[in-house]
């Protein structure tokens, strides 16, 4: 996947997430706010996008538990596997590359 | 992006499609539904659900512009209650004063 | 708020009106037509001014809805862009490799 | 006018900067920003949202003039002069007052 289109992915995501939020002000994404990026900064790795993808994911998918609790259930938690999944492929990376 | 990753980002946006069209039966996802393509073909390739991702972002995103919070909206509601508490107004004061 | 400012806010939404029917002659501004009040008529006491300010401004919101920038709208477009771009990618691809 | 009432136009005219903005990014209201206020400032004064509502509504009517030129520029006029007219209401007013 070329980079502007995981910046695009990205993007689309956390515009999910402001509808959300916008409908549900308790909802926090405190993890994705952990990470202190945004879709708009393109000097940001391939793999920070990617990684905020999946953490956005996640928190996305537990948002909706309430609308369809088992489909969500599953993909959170995939979308954290592969959350974390991306945080050791960082970190294995040489400084360098990723 | 690994082809599992690009299958669990399909599964995502499949899933907040089939929330949406719960909560809206009029939705209808006709290009996605035309690909004839869903996210458990896991033989499908890399390149058919990265395309598979983006037609449904998009019709997504296409449905999400009438839930998006606008400030038009919540103008318009406040300066209609404004119109209305100032017919009371008028209508509660003595004839010779407004 | 003195009369000549009621007066003066009353002609300046009258003027966005126009603008915008000059723009889209479909919009109607039904209520505040059917208020028959204009700017010019200074013997209309204050509170109509102020009830006509009301009702344009909620007429001007509800017109000013469509022009909205929309984060969703923005999105929709650039994920349909991407996937005509991967369609393009799928089929300048050899067979045997997507 | 009641400051609930002052406050939604200020709201109001806000939301119309923000929408001219957005569809011409070389506007930049340099009066009203000067100001340092924002219709969320609940705290501040009638008078000092009365003052940004004629402020805005100059810097917006200058914004219109390449569609209506008479209007606009006849508008802007007696908003600046109801803007500067506020200011001294505001100056001559007893501190605690106003």
């Amino acid at each position: 996947m070329h980079k502007e289109e995981l910046i695009a992915l990205h993007q689309f995501m956390f515009t999910i997430k402001e509808n959300l939020e916008s409908e549900n002000p308790n909802l926090s994404f405190e993890h994705y706010n952990s990470l202190k990026i945004n879709p708009n900064q393109v000097h940001k790795s391939k793999m920070e996008h990617k990684h905020a993808i999946f953490v956005l994911g996640e928190e996305i998918a537990e948002a909706m538990k309430d609308v369809e609790p088992s489909a969500s259930k599953r993909i959170a938690a995939r979308m954290s596997e592969l959350a974390r999944r991306t945080e050791k492929e960082i970190d294995e990376m040489p400084d360098e590359k990723y």
